[in-house]
């Protein structure tokens, strides 16, 4: 089953303007449409007064017309109302003070009154909805705005009764949190405060604790509103996730919901087809299925510095890539343009005079073009962990290092040789690919260690591996676990700007990091060629396990990579998925591109796909 | 009447030094001073105990040595004990943080606790001071200091009645604010909140609203010192307004003054003629009347990165310039250098030893120049609005935009060829000026939209023209209103960087917005150039109505420009005013200077102004 | 005595590791630690519950195998359990945020609570490791992370006592304040505020008195401990101070310790061996007398943002250079690595896995290679003081100058010439230089404005010098109290960015500052050459007063100094000391290094020390 629709807000609308959206809808190809994730104030203006009757009018017509729906819950935004009774349900930011209302998210997810009036209103929306939605989804961007962390007492509160569950005894705890350093010895358990706008540097283990404390109340708050949301539907629930976020846990997040969607928008100044791939490749990985553009960008958006317009076309090629990347469809944001609220300078599939505008020529024609969902053969397999984007953040030899981005030039290297690439977890397979990457991940779990060293084939690893511990203590050896499979221990490390490096005869720039490899077995293949560290090993080799004891760009991981697996064609601007019996391309250019492929040279037309 | 003087401070000294003083200021030609606008302490230094006996004696002798007295009313600094007896009269900033005493501007205009304080020493004020005022200044500068917006639980409540005025129904208020979009319905009028600290962005509507209400605050507190003030004097009253600031809509305000004056002060890092010109003739515009520097630079000041000195000239360049633009004359800040206080590196016309500067020379000098006050002819009308300003704040396709930077740059272009520009508003006839030029305006009133309609000599329209309304709505069709004068449609917009375009011929720059016209009538004298926009049309003509689809930079609109208005003369560094019978030319240079004019060429010498 | 060793945390470790800990540092050569300085809330995990023990057999255990121990008081990091109890004891800042737990320094100094359970856990320390300590250190970098200044209610309490005590009437307060302006007359000692989020600039002189205040209360709490130690222990008492820090007048505390102690980081992002000497000079200045590093920085740090590991033979060197310039020797931080913690990856003698690293090596190498401790010879005195640091940030004319990299241009210049440098202030004497040099000193005592016209050896001085007095009033006349010496008065001054001098017929280049002298006496060296200040003096000469009108790369200061004082050698990366009989040389680089001196040529090895 495929799903193209939009986004739209009838309640944005007079009941007249529905005929006439519906009529575009059908026209245009629109077949689902989500509603009603920020109508709380809409159905219920003041405290207990419900109104539902409008939006059960609009969603019987939709029906009627053939077109399913997404209902979102509302608690994205709470009402005025809500908020002057209850003013402690807003967040607290990092320095102490309360956030305030006026645009959304101003709700702290640990606070036990918003979670009352969020179960009531939830359990509306079921009541009243259920006969006509055909799928959930769940608040609206769990994080976005920074809003992942609060620190409200409520948090803490909450922070305090999860710590209770994991440590067990305030012992334990101290213990993990390494407590002794600078006196932070806890000697009951409400001594636990959350750190807000402390002098100097706070206690990773305590932050890192935080971050998996955040999305487990989030998730916690999600699942209060599945369960009850059961009892009324057996439809299936999603949330509809972020690109480029790493606030929350989403790999254990999906393990809540039946599917992944995630809002597909350039989250960079430029359109980078890569970056959007990789977040389209990392949301189906989750849970290794097809996955829903819940919020498709349709062009221009209100929220950069620059809010340019895109070419013609640009509308197709990012559906097409993201059904090339397996998804089930696309939803467009929005269907309906307004000229008011924060997001009056959002594009839409519709102008400001309620016209169609191109971009719905563009969504007939990609939907047209796009049958049935891709399932990509798996190929290369890259670990990736959001514990590992914490502790990257929270303790830091090189500040300028972005662990996401690392990897981003990794992705890049893989995806121009032609294979699709699948993020792998600490509890997924593994024997299924060909090729293992485990790129700067400074804490990787012993069964996921285990699976390394039952890998029988290529598996490259890099500095900061494996160097911490679950609770963000450093290791005693490192890299912990592998020193074996990879022949080498590394006895130093620090950070550094640019580095040269000599590998395979080419100078290579390695950046952020080097480490000192004792050598233990491993064969060199690169040296550092900078002063101090001159002549260290920077590549190395042991067996089929491959070590580089730096950050690399794109062009030095390639020098490795293309040892290992070859090119399947050769191109530029291009987007491919290897299925089981062929490889489909997806000309990413706007104008003609040239292709070489198993030495045929063909040329694809604009936005083409085309199976090899 | 001319106005020649200086700011003083009497407070500052003992009652020996004000005879040196006076005899300083009666050998420099110093005829007017400005007196008590920060002295509020200084006359109560605690609650109800009175000394303006010393104030008065100064007065009395100055206006025995035939000097003028502004007065100013001392409440933009109130006094630390009535700080410490009502600490809620301080002002709340966006974090909801209470902004404290300790510098200037520490109080909130919607406090009514504050209101009755300033209403006494205002009444006290102008007891004691009226036999000697010869004008008045209410308060000083409002909204110095990034303090126009106070977020305190007063202004919360008088914003709400000021609401309440507006709107009379919850209904309309919910309506024009969008407060659909994101659950932000009110369901009573204490639900409405100030943005403070908002997790996204926040409601468009309501923030052009909080601009609008905190102008009128700031009048309606002006008003009621103006009221009292007439009780006691019939002389002119003024507020001293300042360069390049769009916090307060000077236009309103100015409404409620007798004279505008303001403050002449460098705003950029390096002097820059024509942003000092373009002040003063805003200035001059308000009210279209001459207006008064009521602070003028003195040379060095205390508040910049780098607070350089000027060279020898440069004061009486300043105030020759101001003579041009039509200004009634000039007091210079501060006649009396002081040793303390958080403003004692700021230059004056005494040093810090007593002594006469070349400054003292420079004013006598400038003052000789300068006879009558000058009426620019009506040439080149530039429309204006401060909701405007608001509005390109609030929300924005491209945050690179800057309102005033762009009028700036056509300004730029319209003085080098020679022509006035005078400012104007929504209710200013355009009749007598031969050029009209509406630059970047998103919101034009139906009244102005009108006027241009009936306005048979050129115009020149821009990008963004008439795409909101006055709730800032989008319009449905752009530019509304105005489709038909100028034979076009805007179909869609979207930011950029940097566009190319080919016009008559030349390869200019455009910049930060691209429209999409669609032609109705228009014909095409310029074309983006760049890539998805290739072909686009970017200058069109209909009739003698023009419209540029683009930000230009002075050069771009030169092009244009010289087509409808022929340059006057060529030079560079040269300031000029067109008089009814006469052009008159100010030489900007401390240099000889060549300038072409009617085929003459002649030489002006160092800051000279002469007759063409 | 020389002092070597580690600072060593045992509170980290099981009693097992303590055991090869000690047999390590016996090994290494440690002779001393520290021990104690973040241990509250090991001895004291709740409220009363002490337990000693462990540190005390730690201590005997370290005595029996002949180590000496420094004992650090724990105040820098109060425990949870006392934030608990009493929020109040944490800091507040500049916009009246309460700072959190959770890192260090949380706590004000002027709080009367903390004053209390600061001296019951002292007074612990006392009673129980006065048997093992060799000397004390209290509390932990005062003022570190920003914590200088706090703006609770206490502090506001104790500063009003503070200024009682200074003034002893408002009269006299508000006179010295220059209170008249801006209305801040303050009419009840209560009435004082702190400048908390003030809009605008700050009254000058109360900034300055609260600087001033800040130190004392700093020293007051220090002597606080000081007392109860003394009761207990005759050991020495010191301070560990840091490198570039100026919040705190460093020569004010250091007259209420034995002995100076600095902590040795490089706070630059490369190594730079000059930054790292003058603070060795500051340090060893403050008293006159040898200095100690009680904390060597050990190769990488973890607070940067690129956290560079250093080339072997770094710490060699970097103990090296503390020897030459007087120190009685250095404690490496840390002795023992360790896995968690803020400082998780922060370096240290023993590496992750409890093993020696090279540095160990280094270690051991430069202590043989630095015997006794040096005296430097009395040779270049160059004026400091704090009190102009704080004056130089409060108020400006040019925001890009900083006193401190000012005062470093014209120690390195000194400094390639192969003098030493001893910083003098108000009340050293400075007879016994070759050479007073003045920098940048905007205020200057009366008292040393005599020294300097006593002293008839050369004497080179600047712009900005003695323009204010102790209140931070500018002076009537400049530069006050050496117009008759320097032979010219300034009158007036200002900011620049960049002006060109010619001096001696070269072209260099001066920056941040331009004088405006009237010759009366002086010759002229030099003039700048750019536009406005064309032919304006300089460069000037009095006898052998030299007065400098702007502010000196360490280029320009070399031509002006070269006339002075001859090169005793020419080489570059070479350190140097001149003590009565002899030139010692430290060659910094990690390479052979040429030098030449006295018409001999030498070549030096790696870090190696030589006679000349």
């Amino acid at each position: 089953m495929q799903i193209y629709g939009a986004d739209y807000y009838p309640e944005h609308w007079e009941e007249k303007d529905w005929k006439e959206h519906v009529k575009i809808m059908k026209e245009v190809g629109i077949e689902w449409v989500r509603i009603g994730e920020f109508a709380w104030s809409f159905v219920e203006p003041a405290e207990g007064k419900y109104d539902f009757s409008k939006l059960e009018k609009v969603m019987k017509f939709l029906k009627d017309s053939g077109i399913k729906i997404i209902v979102g819950t509302p608690t994205a935004a709470p009402p005025n109302w809500l908020v002057k009774k209850y003013p402690h349900i807003l967040p607290v930011d990092k320095y102490g003070r309360q956030k305030g209302p006026g645009s959304r998210r101003h709700y702290c997810p640990a606070n036990e009154i918003y979670r009352e009036y969020s179960k009531k209103i939830v359990e509306k929306y079921a009541e009243h909805f259920s006969p006509y939605a055909d799928m959930w989804q769940i608040d609206n961007e769990f994080g976005c705005h920074d809003t992942t962390l609060c620190y409200c007492e409520a948090t803490r509160k909450a922070f305090i009764k999860w710590l209770k569950s994991k440590y067990n005894t305030l012992e334990e705890l101290n213990y993990r949190w390494g407590n002794k350093f600078w006196s932070q010895t806890i000697g009951d358990w409400d001594e636990i405060f959350l750190p807000i706008n402390a002098p100097a540097f706070e206690n990773p283990h305590m932050v890192l604790d935080f971050y998996r404390f955040s999305t487990d109340i989030h998730i916690d708050y999600m699942n209060m509103q599945i369960d009850i949301i059961k009892k009324y539907s057996d439809k299936p629930i999603t949330h509809n996730l972020m690109v480029d976020f790493f606030d929350i846990d989403y790999k254990k997040l999906s393990k809540n919901i039946d599917l992944v969607s995630f809002d597909n928008y350039v989250p960079t100044p430029l359109y980078d087809p890569f970056r959007q791939s990789i977040n389209h490749d990392l949301m189906r990985s989750l849970k290794k299925q097809p996955f829903l553009v819940m919020e498709q960008q349709p062009g221009r958006v209100n929220w950069k510095s620059v809010n340019e317009n895109y070419p013609e076309g640009q509308v197709r090629l990012w559906i097409k890539q993201s059904y090339l990347h397996g998804s089930l469809g696309v939803l467009v944001f929005r269907f309906d343009q307004i000229h008011w609220g924060a997001e009056q300078f959002h594009g839409a599939l519709l102008d400001y005079a309620g016209r169609k505008t191109s971009r719905c020529d563009e969504f007939s024609q990609a939907k047209l073009e796009t049958n049935d969902v891709i399932e990509p053969k798996k190929e290369v397999a890259v670990y990736f962990s959001y514990e590992n984007c914490w502790m990257h953040r929270i303790n830091h030899i090189n500040r300028n290092f972005d662990y996401w981005s690392a990897i981003l030039e990794i992705y890049r290297a893989v995806r121009k040789l032609g294979y699709n690439v699948d993020f792998v977890f600490e509890d997924d397979e593994i024997q299924s690919y060909q090729l293992l990457i485990v790129p700067y991940a400074m804490y990787l779990p012993e069964t996921f260690i285990e699976k390394i060293k039952a890998f029988n084939k290529p598996v490259i690893m890099t500095c900061m591996s494996s160097i911490k511990d679950e609770h963000n203590w450093l290791r005693k050896e490192f890299p912990h676990g592998l020193q074996d499979i990879l022949g080498l221990e590394i006895i130093d490390f620090g950070g550094l700007d640019n580095v040269n490096v000599n590998f395979l005869g080419l100078n290579l720039k390695g950046t952020v990091w080097c480490d000192k490899i004792v050598l233990k077995g491993a064969e060199v293949m690169g040296v550092f060629k900078n002063g101090p560290f001159a002549d260290w090993p920077c590549v190395t080799k042991s067996g089929n396990r491959y070590y580089v004891a730096t950050v690399m760009s794109e062009e030095f991981f390639l020098v490795l990579l293309e040892r290992l697996i070859p090119a399947k064609f050769v191109a530029s601007d291009v987007d491919s998925v290897q299925m089981s019996d062929k490889l489909l391309l997806l000309n990413l250019k706007g104008l003609k591109n040239t292709v070489w492929s198993s030495s045929k040279k063909f040329v694809m037309e604009p936005f083409e796909t085309r199976e090899v």
